[in-house]
């Protein structure tokens, strides 16, 4: 696993400025700089958690709540194992418990959680905007793990890690997002932070399942595979969110892997050393061959899984920096 | 927010007299002088959670179990926060997961727990006198989180709490709880803690949702919504629990608004002043009109979930003394 | 409750010679000295989780992962209370929230722990071999909480120490282990650790519940359940696993009690001190007699819920210590 470890200077970043965000709902809205600070800031947290000793207890005596609407497994766990390493009491609010279930809002939720006095709250919510719906409403930092179709932006930042580390650098890579875009939060958030920090992003997939105006997000269309994955540094392929294609065209998993499964022989036109990435989690035989997925070579997917803790213990430190009394941070 | 936030002395505690019962199974036998000193005991716990780090290591090395036997979110999440705030080790056992969909008994359940060498078992349950009943089976503590009709301690507590705070006092004072009283265990525990206290307690809905004898626990009942108000200092309205009218008249949300929903018309019969709570989740629009409910001079309701970890704070900490080894404590 | 609490010397251990095995996939394989060595470990933690403060940090800094495919509550709360008392950061992944819903491989979920630096990983999953799949995949310690019908070594090792403690030793009893043989990996594992510590061992049931080339195992094989207990020093019941039985005959509770469930005039034929014993959760009036059960003399199922946190202990801590430094231990 080629490996530039080193944590790279944000140049752009101006003297003594703090990341001034309270929340992080988005990548939209981000400079470049506060971006690449959160990507420089979870270094660290990579290596500790490849050292003996996998905690940090910066976050004792702070409430971390997950409230996760909808199920997750690995962002959950990803969140979960974040805060605990850094010594947060984390408490996780299931959706099948939830009070949401016997009718009560969004917002008297987010009231409830505020109320016990959480210092950050991780939401996921399977509706677009939730989550600035409830860090309007909250006195503390709220971490966005994913609403709707709207962003995810702890994957955009975990996936610019892996790719900043593989690669050396973003600015200057074309980089190929591949399949259902449309249905895809990841797919938007990763569109907002690759042209952010200077990349080249090409979408690719079929044109049902790619939003009319993406031209807008400064991206190239591409309906043929082969020729979006032609030369390209880095092959993003998203999951087949089959379960979100309803009243639509839904192909079979056969069908979508003939037209746009990353096969090796596909693979090919991209350039000689290009990157393969998932979010996870893969449907082997659909979205990716097996032989892609597994290649350790090319294949980042491991990595990402792990730079997701990282950035995710870097977004929870940062964000709790003025709660926590940290000089200079509000 | 008014507050009247210093701790207050329990003059009728008898002097060096430590809090005498082992388990918290309910408000029923406790004397006034013991609710209070829970109260007074919540206050520290209070101002902890405002403040910076809201830990404190009295519980360390103690295992906590919730068993919740019942869904909840709020009061899970409450003892939860709680008991890591206080620096337990906290095991949540959900009912989903459970022995007892094998065919396990409780009383079976409680012995496994109570061999796991349980410091202290929180639980909620759906039948009247589970919590008694496991209770008389385990070594260490019990916290009632809610057991069918029977009894829920700490809401009482907190909301007990929640009054002397924003009034300053609690004995002398009309507070009139309002709604589905016959299935809720929430109207029961309080109607025993506030009478306690030195309160006026008035009972008020519908004939069908007031147990035919309440008039023995010392309360009036007003089957005239508006007639029970009049002049009240607090309004306590309580959760229409659709999901327990199951064989019986089940009305309407609309009809039940109609006939006994908090509205501001209402609310302007009782005293001007008058304290609006309501244990949550609520229904908007059913047993509580949105513009009562966020009426921020009126309304307690968030101060109740806020009081609610202070309050199991406290009840965690009292609870566990023995076994803790804090001088004069058995 | 007697007790033979000291820990017993294994004379036969090689000096200086350390728990050579990376995971705890089954006792095969294990050789007597490696058994003996967990069950002495196991005795420490008895003894702290009966004291005032049942916490270690030995493992603080370290992430245990309990994923478990499969409904489960005392195992995982065991488990869970194992860890949290040794001071690690304890994560659950729940199957209800699992990516294997998504149609994720096992392997990539196993994958993408690893990715995440679990530190160990417990692991429970209905596919008999799942478990070792797993552990071949990935970088920590691997403890098998039971898979499919392969094996449950905690199980066997928590059984053991029941055994040892009560009866002072283990090699020359005649242990009888009745019921439901063919579906059980709680016999399997305790058939090969007891017999590896020098029991005999006899499985009793029904012909269609024990399966086909049982002797190879080094028992005998009654299906005469009077016959079966005749004399035995232990009489260890199994649950009936009914959802197991699924194509088979499944016999009713009651016709299963008659035959099978073990009532006082049946104890009667085994030893005068014979223990009883049943891994939970025990199917009252159907494989055991309530009065069997709750006989305080005889029985040892609670002692057995106790000793499976100690032994949960000791296998986090033996299995860890290589990744901990502590000196000699790869």
């Amino acid at each position: 696993m080629p490996d530039a470890a080193a944590p790279r200077p944000s140049p752009d970043r101006p003297v003594d400025h703090v990341f001034p965000h309270r929340h992080l709902t988005g990548i939209y809205g981000l400079k470049p700089w506060e971006i690449s600070f959160l990507l420089d800031e979870a270094e660290q947290w990579v290596a500790l958690n490849r050292g003996r000793t996998k905690h940090d207890d910066r976050l004792a005596g702070l409430t971390q709540i997950n409230a996760f609407f909808e199920n997750s497994t690995r962002t959950l766990l990803s969140f979960e194992i974040a805060g605990k390493r850094l010594g947060a009491d984390v408490v996780n609010m299931a959706v099948a418990q939830s009070s949401v279930k016997k009718g009560e809002t969004l917002i008297d939720t987010a009231v409830t959680l505020n109320a016990m006095r959480a210092d950050v709250i991780v939401i996921r919510h399977e509706a677009s905007g939730a989550v600035q719906l409830i860090a309007d409403k909250v006195d503390c930092p709220v971490l966005n793990a994913g609403d709707g179709r709207h962003e995810h932006p702890t994957q955009a930042l975990l996936d610019a890690l892996t790719i900043r580390r593989r690669k050396g650098r973003i600015e200057g890579l074309t980089v190929a997002i591949c399949g259902d875009v449309l249905h895809s939060r990841v797919a938007r958030s990763n569109i907002i932070a690759l042209t952010a920090l200077g990349a080249t992003v090409r979408v690719v997939g079929p044109p049902t399942l790619i939003p009319a105006a993406i031209e807008r997000m400064g991206v190239e269309r591409f309906t043929d595979f082969d020729a979006g994955l032609e030369g390209a540094d880095v092959v993003m392929m998203l999951r087949l969110q089959r379960e979100r294609m309803a009243g639509g065209f839904v192909p079979s998993p056969r069908e979508y892997h003939a037209l746009y499964g990353l096969t090796p022989e596909r693979l090919a036109r991209a350039a000689p050393d290009a990157l393969v990435m998932h979010p996870g989690p893969m449907n082997r035989g659909v979205e990716i061959a097996s032989s892609v997925a597994d290649d350790v070579e090319r294949s980042a997917i491991t990595e990402q899984v792990e730079m997701g803790v990282a950035v995710r213990m870097a977004c929870l430190d940062v964000l709790t920096r003025g709660r926590r009394g940290v000089e200079g941070w509000a």
